[in-house]
């Protein structure tokens, strides 16, 4: 599936005993979590109480070169983000982390969620004489940590304080002049676990795939609700926002944002879509000569429905790993052809066989279809569609980008054959709800699922005929 | 002289009647004030109370590509800055204009010049839970804006209010959803005009040569003390803070920051330069064969003095017009020899003669040391300087960034005969203070001579030992 | 494995029957031929016997802009190539493709391959008068077909001649006023086939994967010794250099170099893999729990392994796509670590498990340790190495660099064991020669080994102490 | 006057007894000669018989980054070259210096001039199986060397007999592993001269600011038919093709191309345009208030007119020195305004004054029209315009891009009262041909003046319907 539903945002931050390398470290954390936001990405150093930052638009790869990097200097803390910036939001202010100054020292903030209150969080702060230069939720949440900050006797006390008033998916790291400090929603939308470095230090992340690549050690998941509080002291935990309720993970972070070697909530992502791969076979098996999946994310639910089928594993796709941002559209006339540019079948795979196809979502319905037509061609008899998710069917109000309601297939068609007519395929099905709710393995995890059922976890905002892009800018219209 | 002394900004708005192409009518009033500020450029448009801003790093050329300036889009309504940035202010969030939310809606800000009362101000607003991005004074600015908005009726009631909460030196721009407002401190420290543009509409610019530039017509300067508002139905002037009081310019405007093009509080540059000259040879009138000047701001007092004294005028340097940001400088041995790079002497002119070299300023010595060499191995008998200012010894608080004083000559050697010596002058005059006041030909315009005197029109703040941005920087640690 | 075999190039060709968007079409082409050469790339276009080119160092993405691309203009025909760049080749002049004017007018030249003779052939044109800009073969080629050409009555006629002349390994399409011409050594060392394009043109290219990606249809490949020639009258063929001899392929082609979707002398490359996978198996198959394959170029040997097996495929790493040339490489401290950020390890799949690892090659032996300490850190409790080729002795002289022989560590180690101990695996087995003699499906199709064996089937220089690029400086240093 | 004509080279070369950063040498060196040139810039260097090279588009600030500075490496010799290319001549590939191997090893050639049979040169060559990357005459100069090196004992007899072969303007230096040879055409129609390094090294240039710029000493001029042969044991020279007749210097060296500061034939560039302007009174002297220049090459002819004449000099103009080749170019509706971005009226200077302004030439009058429009605008009650050359009526065979003849002000109308009134001036007149021949202070270097009478020192090509780039396209589609 190519990019249709997105995730917002990837955080990291470390902290080191020493005076060290933390941008680098940074760097090479944000690198394994690009796939979580490409469209912008930055990077504050803290040196000795002083704050360097460095963010720009782009791929981490294209922000940071040898120049701007070495600009950021030494430290013993840094924090990064990654970010995919949605309509309306190009706004280049909006590139985290935010760093600023309140009346108590800097603050650097780098967030992953969308809150549900931001729209009323801003007015109060607004009527306060406050002014706002991003029209991201992260700036609410640091008005709400410094306003707090004031009577607090630290920072950690604030942002325990401001968690009292911020509703909605939140995985946040912040850096002060001497403490870095994690914290997460009380419902943990959104993934962040933290570790060791290679030097002792530690280091948070959205993902442990970014611990990894940092030669790190994964210790655990932050918890919902916990707030994590590192300083040259060593760690200390907050946990008046606990509680004892079930959390609710974004289930797409199992399905498809996160990275197959990433383990979350204590459950393995690769493993979880082997899992998915298996009951979509348990649930809608259909005989076949090949089981492929459409790369990368429905490789793995591929794998475990041929593990649980018998039915062979193949590689069905060549995909061009050098289509990259650059990449100069062909004119209308070419474009059609051109699918094969960035997706080749590998005919030898396909060719007069039945061909299981595994997908991780269908959200309007062209993609597939242009997949389907590919294998077709290729010679292939038969071609069966399984999906290892439900169908959407709602908006997400913590940090997805899902597609509007009158562009998604599954909201326009009432059943599934008329989908699986439209996209050009003999068979067709979904994961079932029921068994999205098991991909983990651990039992104190399960999912936020409003995105297949419109029931939400916690109150959403009700205004929800225009998007709140819209809304935003039209506000903005008076004075 | 070579960029020794730097002047903080220019600021360009414009207002039209319709929706047009103001985004490049910006971009070409900030080409006619580019030698104002070279460190970063950024423009905000108003497209019918949207606003889209685009900032960036380096010269106005450099910063806006066809692309982006496109991104802008059309308006009626922008405004632009370019900015020199001192030590310690190189956080790119310090670019301006300024685009930030508040609880009646947007506001860009366009500032020039510097406050005196910056800490305290910074210091209330975070007191009441303020965030600031920037280390620059235009965010106090904007809060004690905002902070008066609440309770005005309009933008314009807000800014008179605040005006009375800030000192010192500041030609402002600001632009709401509907309004262009540009004020300017009770002092008049910078200059701000005003214009109409070719389709009617209005323009306000740091210089009228910006005026120019867009085919526009010069209406006439913005008082002290003024707050000039524009809308679609024309020009309303607050003259609260104004007072009868002798304008306090900065004297540097006119000998060396503006374009000879201008004509500021109704005296030509220009002339102010050719009269400059002429006072020199009045009061230090020296035998010669030629009076040269250096390129660019010394010709206009070379020829001066040479209208005065009799002396022929001659073209004594050959200024390499194609040495820009991105010179590869040569290593340091072969360094010395490189100066000639930028500014060759033309031999013909100098050769075997008796020569009067102007030039605006003496900061280190350095560079004029060298250009006397240069002049004396093409084969001048003699060198005579004749600076067309007084010399430096104080620092200035109001926008300009001299040397701090233990690198000013004039505060290191006693004597103008030392450092005749140190330069290897025959002979060495600076304009004096009396004839630096006199160079305006408008009476009500007098100067801040603070940088020659010490003595300053208001008052300034004590704590002089560090300068500002280290203070800055160390407050900063705390937390 | 990590890019330690090169091949030096990709062609591609079109010839369309009017005049359109060929530049677009060449340049969708080289997207999909990128992993033969990422060191340059170049589409020269003849519109209406006018020919432009553009080219640079990089990727085709980074190469190519909207603005180059477009300046290419318009025309029927067009050559595209992607290069790598073998050390001491890092003359811009060698970008290709080639594009000259001789006494019959303009050519334009991509080549594929080396040639054994180019010394001869350049000094021998020397001695004549020529000039050489490039210090590529490809201007060889170009001098013999342009001294042809004087006395000819065609280009082809030329081409044909010249074959004579020029020794060794040589895949190239040449493109005059009104022809395009595809020509192959009569060895058939290096790939190259003919398709049709969605409107009824012709396409000529490296790999057949190529073809697909524009939308066309494969027809065949160009036969050993073949030239095709291509003009609005439609295709003709001489096929005086052909002979009934086994096609040398370099087999390289099947086991690394070309795209698995690709089909190349009538086999698809990806089941060549497959069958490799097979032949490991049968040849030195061990018993374990997992098969898993070192992305990319390993994982479709690993999943033949795994069908002649039984053992379950699975899917070891995560490979980070988004590590591009621009990546910041970590200080030296750092590095041990940052293996990961390129690959790691899906613990899930190897942890308490005993492994079966399956790469392409070894070379230096540094990186595969390197990845089976990443396998054991995750849990392995077996790690046996599979190599779906023999193991390299020998220096390539068509068109592959190998590295120096002193670097191979099949040639500083005499047994299998000893790599096996020094890379850290419990065992390790190549693919036998035989068996890679048997990849191909073509009973006409054998294979140049001379990389395993030392032997080869033309001759081939002498001199080999010395790599040809050091030859080449020091005799330039000659005047 | 902005950039009507245009010369198209500027060649600097360095030879010094160590190794040393010979390429940042060149590098300052083509920064003086930026003006000859400014659409590309190379540098090759010579480090012990290896050469290295770098060129690319654009002016040399753009061109050569630090990095690519430094990839040239250290050596002992070095030459560059700046160029303006004509239409047609856009292919990269005619970036100099030319870097070329034959068969006695490498030669890197710079070239300033245009050949007079290059078109039969070319052929003769193509004749004998040469191939051209260029469409340069450079390649033919280097083809003629090398086709003579074969039989000769050395690079410059071959130098010397090749120049028997080639006709037209050229001044060349030439490199190969152990010689810097300069050469210069026998009728010396542009400059080039010699002098040391700060290192007792040579030095050998376009023109001898760029000698001072690297703090070197000028010797002389090369003479018109001199080779001279740099190598570690000194200079020679070869005056084979030396005769007694008077030079034929472009006369445009003198009122336009050539720097102020520059010394030709012995003659001060800056004098030779101060005398322009002496005759220019003397001939047609008009009483005025003031005499203004068009900057940068109209200040010195009117300098010289306000010391002829007494009528006072004044600076009328400021001049944007921020506008780059960057620049946006405003839109039609605005672009009528914007000619005062570049160029604004010093209002003081002008207004209700009879201005006498002076510039180096009119080509289409289109931009003298909108200056003297500007004039006017600003208050002058009279305006005189002098032209410091004689008017422009035919083609330039020697290197100089003149515009066609039908655009070509001076050849559509007869009488220069018709040029008056078009241009909107109350006089106008042009300098005489005799006064331009006085302008050299050197009885021996006489001028070209082809331009200004159609007649040339040499043999020029007679197919003067088409322009040469015409021609070549039209021939490069034969095949």
């Amino acid at each position: 599936m190519f990019n249709s539903i997105h995730e917002e945002c990837g955080v990291f931050g470390v902290f080191e005993n020493k005076t060290t390398n933390v941008a680098q470290t940074t760097y090479l954390g944000l690198f394994a979590l690009q796939h979580r936001g490409q469209e912008s990405a930055g990077i504050a150093v803290c040196d000795d109480g002083i704050f360097r930052h460095y963010k720009g638009k782009g791929l981490v790869e294209n922000v940071f070169t040898k120049e701007s990097l070495d600009s950021l200097g030494k430290g013993n803390m840094a924090i990064g983000h990654v970010r995919y910036s949605t309509t309306g939001g190009d706004n280049p202010n909006n590139i985290q982390p935010l760093t600023v100054r309140h009346v108590k020292g800097n603050l650097a903030l780098a967030h992953n969620g969308n809150l549900t209150n931001a729209d009323e969080l801003r007015k109060s702060f607004e009527m306060n004489g406050a002014i706002f230069h991003a029209t991201s939720d992260t700036e609410s949440i640091a008005y709400a940590i410094v306003r707090e900050r004031i009577n607090s006797s630290s920072i950690e006390e604030a942002i325990n304080h401001a968690m009292s008033d911020i509703k909605g998916a939140y995985s946040c790291i912040a850096m002060s002049a001497t403490k870095l400090i994690a914290f997460r929603d009380p419902n943990g939308f959104r993934p962040l676990c933290i570790g060791y470095t290679a030097d002792n230090g530690y280091v948070v992340a959205s993902e442990s795939c970014a611990i990894d690549s940092i030669g790190g050690k994964f210790i655990r998941d932050i918890l919902p609700g916990e707030i994590v509080v590192i300083t040259k002291d060593g760690i200390t935990s907050i946990k008046d926002h606990c509680n004892e309720a079930p959390h609710k993970l974004c289930v797409f972070e199992f399905i498809y944002f996160a990275r197959p070697d990433s383990v979350i909530e204590g459950s393995s992502v690769h493993h979880a879509r082997i899992t998915a791969g298996k009951y979509l076979y348990e649930e809608s098996g259909v005989d076949a000569d090949v089981v492929i999946g459409v790369p990368d994310s429905g490789l793995d639910a591929a794998l475990g429905y041929s593990q649980a089928s018998g039915i062979p594993y193949g590689i069905g796709f060549l995909k061009n790993k050098y289509i990259g941002r650059s990449f100069i559209k062909p004119s209308q006339a070419q474009r059609e052809n051109a699918v094969r540019i960035k997706l080749n079948v590998i005919k030898e795979t396909v060719e007069g066989k039945r061909v299981i196809l595994i997908d991780d979502s269908i959200v309007r319905g062209t993609t597939s279809k242009r997949i389907v037509k590919l294998i077709r061609e290729a010679g292939a008899k038969e071609v069966h569609m399984r999906i290892s998710a439900p169908p959407f069917i709602s908006q997400c109000y913590f940090g997805t980008d899902v597609d509007s309601k009158e562009n998604l297939i599954a909201c326009k068609y009432d059943n599934v054959s008329d989908i699986a007519k439209i996209i050009g395929v003999d068979s067709l099905a979904y994961l079932s709800l029921d068994a999205a709710h098991k991909l983990a393995t651990n039992s104190k995890c399960d999912f936020c699922d409003g995105c297949f059922t419109g029931k939400y976890p916690v109150e959403v905002p009700t205004n929800i005929e225009k998007n709140k892009f819209e809304q935003k800018i039209s506000e903005s219209k008076n004075n």
